[in-house]
């Protein structure tokens, strides 16, 4: 199983679903993948999950968006080859791919108050390693990184402080959802928000992240859960995991929070936002409790959208915050959460409508665009 | 100095300035003060300071505003009588009168969360006591309350939850500015923001609430305070305060966010927006620091203004929450923070740039309008 590295070796080739041009269907293409750097791992994916992020990308919105590129960002896979100086990784260790990366060394990972680590940030940004070159190419011509993770590849290269390294028990074809949704929207209830025993939430958007959220105030034990969103088939599976109502904005004749503020007497403790609608995000916030409700973006806008409120609603006590990949720091935490799933503390098969191969990632985004799936996970050996 | 009321009386005499119409000076009236029902005692003011919400209300702006009313919240005064029920206040107490009342027994001073009461809001916000009915009188015609305080006159009544009991050796010309600015702009910084030792503060606005903030930055060890004001003759108080800079944002050619970013490596840790205008609220916002920078609005914005911003701000890091009357419970908080006054840790007479009598109170609003003064405190004895 393992690479048969030769002497003088410096690629590798690797089937990958390449990112030709915004708007086009990804691509099979066999991709030259350069062997690691100083400080870099390579890594075999094994499975990965297909987020509405790679799609969004793909999309031609995200004004971030580079192409040619491998996109994918919710992988889990096995290290293969260790660049020099790599000491927290070796050969045959099970990681998942950070999109946050956690230096331990930067101004945020030592302030103890964010997971926002900034130390790869410019180049990934730039599709490209901490040197500011790509592994990936195709006959010579640069394929970018995505993310900093590109796990639509059967290999790919990422700096040690982009991986977690979790329990060899846990199967990758599960975990590998722990690399964006499940842990975006369990942690911004468990972690940002901090949700606590009785407390009232309510969550806007059922897709994956707000399945996520419904889970996390589950698990903290929150007293009633509300699930918002306009497509009522997503309702069965919110109340399975937890969701106490599920409610429709359409089949009211007032504002949503509105509805919810009567239905709890007076706001929820705590609501998140899961759709990156910023309409939505100010219903959010207003059908907090005054005095003491927050409420937490986890969605991501399009570009150049904003937010608006009274500000009287921030001076009567509600709190506006957001969370990115839940607050988790990668490589301190989210270990430990993969072994919170091993124990049994949370589900991810109710989030798994869908596996397939990797060429088939193009069918998965249909999927998802029309709102039949949760999640499809491509299994790199299917 | 006692009142002498008789057997059966029910009323008294008192002088009082009556605000009769929205943008027409106060007027010097003697109005009938009702004595005290269950629940209610009555105070002779002793002082007063003159706020910008006293003249707010004045302009018409404030689409609360009720006339004719007597206007006035930052008083201290003297208990002279208590309505039948009344336990906790006795004839001769120093009081200081609550525009936030503090039950202890509705869900939001249950919560322990917030000061928010909401026991009398109701009443309060429509210039009556909590029985629906008015104390002040001329000829027979109601006089209404004023944010339940109405300390623009010799006697007011308030309800027993909405007075704080304060020690009698604090000189009540001066603790009664701990009725509102000063509270709120202290409060916001140690109550709201816990601002810590070593961190870094941006005040926007230097008026009575922006000076207060500095002192308490100040009293928590705010390595940076940065004031910000367009009028430079306000920055040799604030540096006096406390203030570390004092910058001028129409003497940059970029936002002013962006020059605090920058002077600061990335940003405050808390900044505080002390004049209610939204633009300047999104800056306060955006000039914190990615990744854990918190912005508190304690001004009043205008009736229907909104303020905006990128969702982005806030899924980064930084927090949007606001602050009113410091998030201090007045009843159990204000005896201890005039007991500190008391012990040296802050000082007021930098505040009382102009003291008066209450005919005056008309000037005092001039020289507020016009930024002469920081506050002006009315002397009933003047």
């Amino acid at each position: 199983m393992a690479l048969d590295i030769k002497p003088g070796q410096t690629h590798i080739k690797s089937k990958a679903m390449v990112a030709w041009a915004a708007g086009e269907p990804l691509k099979m293409e066999e991709v030259d993948v350069q062997l690691p750097k100083a400080g870099e791992v390579l890594v075999r994916i094994v499975a990965t999950g297909v987020c509405h992020t790679d799609l969004f990308t793909l999309s031609g919105d995200d004004p971030e968006g580079i192409f040619p590129s491998i996109l994918g960002h919710e992988g889990g896979g096995i290290v293969e080859m260790v660049g020099e100086g790599v000491t927290g990784l070796e050969v045959g260790d099970h990681v998942i791919p950070l999109y946050t990366a956690e230096c331990g060394e930067c101004k945020f990972c030592k302030s103890g108050k964010t997971n926002l680590c900034q130390a790869v940030r410019e180049t990934q940004g730039q599709g490209l390693m901490p040197d500011g070159t790509s592994r990936f190419s195709i006959n010579g011509e640069t394929i970018f990184h995505y993310m900093g993770c590109s796990t639509f590849s059967e290999y790919t290269v990422l700096p040690e402080i982009s991986l977690a390294k979790v329990s060899k028990d846990a199967p990758l074809e599960e975990v590998c959802l722990l690399g964006c949704g499940v842990t975006t929207g369990m942690g911004a209830v468990l972690n940002t928000a901090k949700v606590e025993k009785g407390d009232t939430v309510a969550v806007f958007g059922l897709g994956g992240i707000g399945l996520s959220a419904i889970i996390g105030a589950k698990m903290a034990g929150a007293s009633r859960i509300i699930g918002v969103d306009l497509n009522e088939s997503k309702y069965e599976l919110a109340k399975k995991l937890g969701a106490t109502d599920c409610i429709n904005p359409t089949t009211f004749d007032k504002p949503i929070q509105e509805v919810i503020v009567e239905m709890t007497d007076g706001g929820v403790d705590y609501s998140f936002e899961c759709i990156g609608n910023v309409n939505v995000m100010r219903a959010a916030l207003e059908c907090c409790h005054k005095g003491w409700g927050e409420s937490i973006i986890i969605g991501v806008a399009g570009a150049g959208q904003e937010i608006s409120t009274r500000p009287f609603q921030l001076v009567t006590g509600r709190v506006w915050r957001g969370s990115a990949f839940g607050g988790v720091k990668g490589r301190t935490e989210l270990p430990g959460i993969v072994d919170r799933y091993m124990q049994g503390e949370f589900a991810l098969d109710d989030f798994i409508t869908h596996t397939m191969g990797l060429a088939d990632v193009n069918a998965a985004f249909d999927l998802m665009h029309e709102g039949k799936s949760i999640r499809t996970v491509l299994h790199m050996d299917k």
